[in-house]
């Protein structure tokens, strides 16, 4: 039979009452008691359903996703992995898009308040201190995705953006080429942009091809961006053989640039991307890229701030999944 | 100064309670009040804010989004132009992915209805009966966007898909293609399947091309089967110079068995496709595409969703959105 408050406030040795506190208002309650309640709900495994837990708890088991750009495929990925998370453990979820706007932003989090959301998880964006006020500030537990800050003590899952981007470049030089450029991120407007960067720099390094580490143009987050970058890159560097990129979209912006130019992709020039979206695999050349766990990173993050909302604290902040370098057709031997 | 609730009350000339009441339980206030008081909140503007409001109405001013594939980037465009909207409007919307699978669908319905939303947009998929009496028998109004229902009375935005493949087959036939073919959604659970197969035809006949319109594949809804379909399609008929493709990405799908055959887009197989996804720009050859006006789609369907769950009617009930071919590189003249 599946245990009920009953008998959670019995091995726990407090009142009903008391139990129903520790999930609503776990700062009345003093601290033995507290720990007590909470040892007895995870030995019974206690899940109340969801309609006896709105009464009790008066949370409203919503979590809200605050995702910079809808039409990056990249977060497609991570909206199936939380959205799965939520069947599983009982949540809604509720999805905003910010267009990296930070007054947009900024309202969605007095919007999650009204609505008493549970907790929200904060993707892919740099977590700017106004953010982070806001968020403590209307005491919303939250965690971060594909983002990490080194300022606040923020949990959060994320990829090794500095390795990844290591293993890309280390690749194009074990397949032999010598003269090597980058498509980067902004550094200072976005969080996986430095270390992708030293990631590349410390390939170069290591190869005794530093001379390379200059070679690099910056784009925004779109296709288009990433067209103008390729066009600045070879102006400045023609005798490049193999470009890393840190997006699949900053890929096929780079390699769409060359084909205009009427340069071979990979027969003159090897392109590496990131992510790999579903689209990595569909476009022409097919991308060898760096693989990122998108669904499992979106997973973890619900799962991770279930952790939080429920217990209050979680076991491991700063969480690194996997990547994967996925080789096709857009690079070759040189 | 911006109105207030009293301002309507004393144009409605009523009590500020009625006023509540009509936002709130409108069938307990005789017609005549109810109509005055609708009438002064329209002329006045009156934009109450959303603490207030929500006292004063008892409504969640959030809304539903039931899409079947978030990874379709078909989407992403109605999600930006709903979510614009709703934030001109004063709502929160919450977006609920469902795989396009039955069971989940039901179950987000459930939880709009736990969670009070005040309207629900049902996109691009079939409204099945049962979908249909959930969402009555819980009294979410609802409209729907990119489908219509032929057999229940639902407001709906669309375009008129039957005219748009007419336009795309025309124009192929028109730059000197007599051999066509055509990658279509399956019939039995899609609801733009038919129309476009049926603009597909007439345009054939028009031209005296009958012969041509038993040249279809049937696909699900993703890039592999539609690469499964080309192959299939090319098979059975090897003559083929051009093929007219439902969604963009199809004819990605299309393209790339074709150049894995060897065969020239749009050299010697022209391929036109259908939403102009932000892919359709960025793949290697750019699409000839019928354009959605996907973010329209979405903007209009929050505004209609607004005028019935405010109104409780909406003004016109079918609305259709225009279309319109975009010629880029995967086409060329036979």
């Amino acid at each position: 039979m599946k245990p009920t408050i009953r008998d959670v406030a019995k091995m726990a040795d407090v009142s009903i009452s008391t139990v129903s506190r520790v999930m609503n208002t776990p700062e009345s309650v003093v601290e033995s008691k507290r720990i007590r309640v909470l040892e007895a709900v995870e030995k019974l495994k206690y899940q109340p359903n969801s309609f006896a837990r709105g009464l009790i708890y008066k949370k409203s088991f919503t979590l809200g996703l605050l995702i910079p750009d809808i039409e990056n495929l990249y977060f497609a990925g991570v909206i199936r992995g939380m959205q799965d998370a939520c069947i599983k453990l009982g949540y809604s979820l509720m999805i905003c898009n910010t267009d990296r706007d930070k007054n947009r932003l900024l309202s969605y989090i007095d919007n999650f308040h009204e609505k008493q959301v549970d907790g929200v998880v904060f993707a892919s964006d740099v977590l700017y201190p106004e953010y982070y006020e806001k968020l403590v500030g209307c005491r919303i537990p939250f965690v971060l995705v594909s983002s990490h800050s080194d300022e606040f003590d923020v949990p959060c899952v994320e990829i090794d953006d500095e390795a990844a981007a290591y293993d890309a470049v280390k690749f194009l030089i074990e397949i032999g080429h010598q003269e090597i450029g980058m498509i980067g991120f902004n550094h200072n407007d976005s969080i996986s942009g430095p270390p992708r960067y030293q990631g590349f720099v410390r390939a170069l390094t290591e190869f005794g091809l530093e001379r390379n580490s200059c070679n690099i143009k910056y784009a925004a987050h779109r296709f288009e961006h990433a067209y103008q970058a390729a066009h600045e890159l070879f102006t400045d560097y023609p005798e490049l053989t193999a470009v890393f990129c840190v997006a699949d979209e900053f890929a096929m912006g780079t390699i769409s640039y060359l084909k205009d130019r009427g340069i071979l992709v990979p027969g003159q020039v090897s392109v590496v991307g990131f992510d790999n979206i579903r689209m990595a695999g569909m476009f022409v050349p097919k991308l060898t890229t760096i693989a990122q766990p998108t669904y499992e990173l979106g997973y973890r993050a619900a799962e991770k701030l279930h952790e939080l909302v429920t217990t209050g604290t979680v076991e491991i902040v700063r969480e690194r999944m996997n990547h994967k370098l996925i080789v096709r057709e857009s690079s070759r031997e040189k």
